[in-house]
């Protein structure tokens, strides 16, 4: 809790205001909704800027669905990320305008239009393979209200191809770059631009990549000053990033 | 090279204004000064809108103290890391107005008054073993001209430390979070904000720290979804990175 | 074998008391009952103060049946950890007053009332993957007549919700700090408490988690002073170090 | 923070025994006092139950000095470890009756007798080799005030030296146990005893132990449940958890 | 081939009793029999003292019953490990007295009865997961007509199960040891005795056991001089050894 | 020994030429002169069609000068790697035509004029920190007879000064590409030319390069199908390997 | 690009010959068809000397299928590597005169006869294990128009099969040496030849051979100067690496 | 202790022969005399059949010359490893005839003249830079009183130096193995001989033999079945292990 909080929950103590029970309570209250099987967090968006996200893996599908319904009742828009064909399924029962995203196994819902945009966010990933996670990234930034151009196969071993998407590259904000087996796609592309580069390493390769393990060193020693790493695979937080940056072009 | 640049230099050789062979120049025209033992870039800072940087291991101290004259005489500010003793007397010789900073490992040179200043990058180190690190970080977005708050000394283990700092840090467009040992601060620190946190593992620890590895994992593991990381001891790109995402905002 | 006991011995072969063969006997027997595919040890409780308890991979559900039958008849508490359903189903038509918990995979058997409680124990868990881990660790002090508080969900990307524990955590004997992912929680907790913290690494995560390996790396390396580590998803271990101490409360 | 102490200030706010100002100072206070290059935790036993320890590596023996005449004054035992000669020669300068312990690497202070034992903690270390980690737990575990026994150079390749130990280890209400090379010592112990066994693997080994690697893996997979561990060379993590549970018994 | 039959082959071609073709053929002579899907090495017996040994994975139960065919039509004894049942079904088939053994996954057929024993090879296992690779290592001794006595479930963490096997120990001439989790059990039984310690690593364990990495480390970093180690799980080569070694007794 | 060989010494055994005695000792002559501290091998050249090297590390300045007279007295080209000045002293004092490479660290003697060059080897330097190890390969390939052209400094951060190089790159029969920390620029290459490249990962980085381990696997890795890779810091090889191949086109 | 087309453009463009449209297309034209799911490179063969090549995995056989045919119409060889029989019968409906080959897991389609051959790729495989990788890089190398011998199951145990191929490997201008377990073959082919050896290790092993980490190091730390490595199980590189180097001796 | 000691004491304590504290002080008694820094143990020979070993590194020469002296007054051989000049000068200034063997760095003491040989121990070799740990196999085998060959720089990359060795090693009762780099050898030998062979990876190499890993995974590997490992650069155990083997053939 801020400062200034607190400061003025303390006056308010001191003027009578408050009592101290509603002190206590206003201290204690949690933030946050009890489902039981979980917390809803509708504090979250005016702590953060950014709306509650639901992360799947081990939830069942009514569970995925009551905590969309609870979070699309809240007002904002409502991401669920890592989600099956089921899980849609039961969310759309609760929520018809929720959307589902196969490739990037995201399940989405937009309150309203999105907003005129400011800047953009390029998402760049290396092989086919690797689109899984630069979609997720996508769909991230996009819930999110932010921007996104995609420039998709454009590894290394085909520079033309890269080369080509050059000036697009230029123009944008931020770049969220996404690439398997030896990574080198962070390097080349924070070469070209001026802009940071979140890299994603992802466990697309084989032999001696070792589940990603191989990408992401490559992306960690880059000899590019302007390149900074997330976990294996985690197209999201990549596009959560990527959207807190180009948000601060807009502010 | 960006397309609007190529199609300029060949609608130039369509209208005669520019021969083949000079649109040949041109376009293999090196963007650098070659000194023999090291290539002096001057486009960078238009490029990437940052001046050049020297990394001085494995550089002779003349040989920095050239590139370091070479790069004042640009115009620009100059930023020279990793940089002992030795190094910065060379530099001093020829650019008199340089400055050492023993702690950072850094010399700098400043071409004009610092710009007023719009947002502000906060940079928070757990321990005082990973200073080195944070200040290389701080002088980095310093001479990048962006302003910096510096929080140091506020590892999780005394979380009241740092929760003293959070009004500070919320008010942050960007945050460089330096650890070493088990690195949970990037975690907690991510938690308590909105923006985004450049976390920079340091190689500060013993046993199973593993060089820093210990740290780097935890940050790349991280639960809060606003987290990037950088090399270990990376100060220099954390600083760096912080620098392109806190100009944003003055766009 | 304690000094004391042999010594013992000794003096009783000496005065005639024991013959020769009787006290080679007594010093050879096994303390334990041979089922053939297993050796089921009542001495343990007189030895190390607890019940024997059965580590369930790799039997056969009527061996596991047998084995807890065979301990239920000795007159204690029984546990069996990392149970299935079937081996529940086949111990519940032997011991019809077995227990199963499914979240926390185990089967208990309460011989008794539980002693009233001295102390307690605080059970920690970072998210809700790590239950399972928790809930063992519960159950094991648990059926070790311990009196156990739990707080799940509190991990450290929203500080708030651990803070809200902080009373009942520092009222604690000792603390089973359960977290996967990037494993901060334990070094966060142990900087709150003056009692000693039983970190258990999990192997929840993904990409750069490598099956528990950063949160195992991360509470070695904690910075808290009070931290001590067992095996990666060993919740067992945890539950039973920490009856071992929170017992000591009470001699 | 705990709640208590919360809802009490929030009285006095309430009641106007303290002012808004007051109240924010008293809920800002550091818990130290700064002294520029360090900061000294005076509240730290109120709220811990043990003094302040120095890390020494990465300061001057000035500095040491001066934070140990500082904690001195506070009329609480000090440790310092990790200590060289020139540190405690500093030291003693300015705190005369301060010890020196050369193969511990440990400076301590005691502010006066120490209180009666209750229970004790045995510290049992494999080889000779291990001796300077053994002797940084077991001075620890003093200057808290608590008993030691020690039981040095029994590894398990010559057996019959430990199982001489066996009455006094079974009497401890904890164990420390210190090995290097393959760290095998931490589950024969653990089978031996009831009490919590605290292992700490040493860097000591060589070939494949891979800087303590190997005997930290191998007490990390103790088949003994009562086992869990520090940090490779972490004597004095292990000696102050031991103290912290051996306090219990006296609770 | 050695410099003994080299220098005869010579000596015939000079004399005339080899002709140069037929010389090259001797020289050339593959020293098995081709199946297409095998090479069935006859000669390998006389070579090495020891049969042929069928390794199953990858090949068919038809495969394996044509090798195991030839093998034993070639007078010797026969082995084939790592076989499944149907593996057993297909060779039973054509040769009726071959032997199944389960637990330790081998088929075994003996041509004559076992030449009396000299000396003996102990097999020690931890705990009872360890036994299929016990018993690998007890088959393939035995099928390598040496005596064998099994000594199983005496892990280290109840000590008093292993010494109470010590006089066995003792008397063996080579010692084979089986054991994962931490794997101590190597360097306590290599303490006891005087004779050669083949210390087998297993897979079984979790977490921080890595798949065995950690006893394979344990047992290389044995304190104890007389312990050699095999590869994860290699119970085949462990038994093969202790065969080479007991087998020299005899000579 | 090659057939065909062995055939016709069994020829000429038959017909009398030769003696079994000579016989034999021409199949057991060794094919290296013993020195005592050394085994100089003067059949290398015949049997792999290039001169003796000599591995310096290890060797005292004597024994290196000794060895590179004898080789030098053999009528061919001589290289000794990893050597240091004093080395070179020794030899220039026996050899007194051979020359020094200190940024290479090899010593050269050219026993006649090169041939002419038919192909080129390119070699590839990511910075300049990599430059021993390029010239490394470099010195090799020279003093095979081959030509070679260099191109150092392109690292994919400044993708400009690469592609700058295309044409040249493009017209080598075998490129030998060196590069550290992350090794992006073997893809790179590898994707712009039609011949094989063999990378070279140097040990040069910071962090979580890990001794060349990132860039090792950066090129295993490497998503262009004609890049195979040697050891870290093995410009020797690498040389050496593609002299092999450039031989080749003058077959 | 080369700058020599580059220098061509220009010119035409300079005599108007191009309009500057034009040129921006030339210079902008994408090599390769877009089908939507794929990118079909047709200039790859004019680029690289060598067809393009379909990786399956992660493809529908009927996308392959597709990829398949298309190149087939453009009149070059065609493979497709990790092919399963689905995805065979799939292609085989669209061009009935492509081939499958099962163990090596591809598809192959051939324009026109083989071309004559000149010189030979030897491709060595330890064990049968290894053959399906080994098949990969004969059928590579084959498509390619290169004339191959295969020596299989000549692991480095059983000496005397490898020697019996002495004649035939040093007659080879490259070798392909694939093996798994502990990959000690590339080192002996090393040196007994004077060609290049591109070494493959498999993931064939187990306990120790951590998925093909203990070949892949033994290869790369090979002492013979003429290994160079791809990455575990990836026989089509060596395949095609052996391709590129065998057609520099028809140029 | 065995059973039959035991039963011994119990008979002579029920019989009146020894009293209680007799018994209890036999039971205890420890088998060596402490010289306060070293525990000399006068047993060791009687029990395992070998004198003691002095393992010199964190000694001092004077505590190594006193334990020396000790074990030379007892009358067997002595064995001093891992020992320097100033080691040696001092124990020679106690027992003027003790040996010292600069490269194997090893003191030996021989009591009476070395019995007679019965089989013996072949130490091979991979290169120049093994010597040491080749050496100390050596000694340790000498001083154990077993007949020794040795067999040096025969590394698989020259296979014929190896082949002209076969004769020698296929007489060996057992061979120790010594390689560094990729430690292929073993495999080798293993597949020429029908002992035992004991490897010995040593930490020779450099890039990624990672200290000897390389060498250690691929004897741990070995396709071989009579290979087994010791720790990297152990010599001393695999002499000692040989020299246990050897002993076999002469009971």
């Amino acid at each position: 809790m801020a400062g200034a909080e607190l400061n003025d929950i303390l006056r308010r103590v001191a003027s009578g205001d408050l009592t101290v029970a509603e002190a206590m309570g206003r201290l204690a209250t949690p933030a946050f909704e009890d489902l039981g099987f979980a917390k809803v967090d509708h504090h979250r968006r005016a702590r953060c800027g950014f709306p509650e996200v639901i992360f799947c893996p081990g939830k069942t599908p009514e569970q995925i669905a009551e905590i969309f319904l609870r979070l699309a009742s809240g007002g904002g828009n409502v991401l669920a990320t890592r989600a099956g064909k089921a899980a849609f399924e039961a969310v759309a029962a609760k929520v018809p305008s929720a959307e589902f995203h196969e490739l990037g196994r995201a399940i989405t819902y937009r309150a309203g239009p999105q907003p005129e945009a400011h800047g953009h966010i390029a998402i760049v990933a290396a092989g086919t393979s690797d689109l899984p996670i630069a979609e997720e990234a996508r769909i991230t930034a996009g819930i999110l209200d932010q921007h996104v151009t995609t420039h998709y196969d454009v590894g290394v071993a085909g520079l033309h191809r890269l080369l080509a998407h050059g000036t697009a590259l230029q123009a944008a904000k931020v770049i969220v770059c996404v690439a398997g087996m030896e990574g080198a796609l962070a390097s080349v592309v924070g070469g070209l631009v001026s802009a940071p580069v979140i890299a994603v390493p992802t466990s697309v390769g084989y032999g001696a990549s070792f589940g990603g393990l191989s990408a992401l060193l490559t992306m960690l020693n880059s000899c590019a000053s302007n390149v900074s790493v997330v976990n294996i695979d985690n197209g999201f937080s990549a596009g959560y990033i990527a959207a807190m940056i180009n948000r601060q072009t807009q502010a």
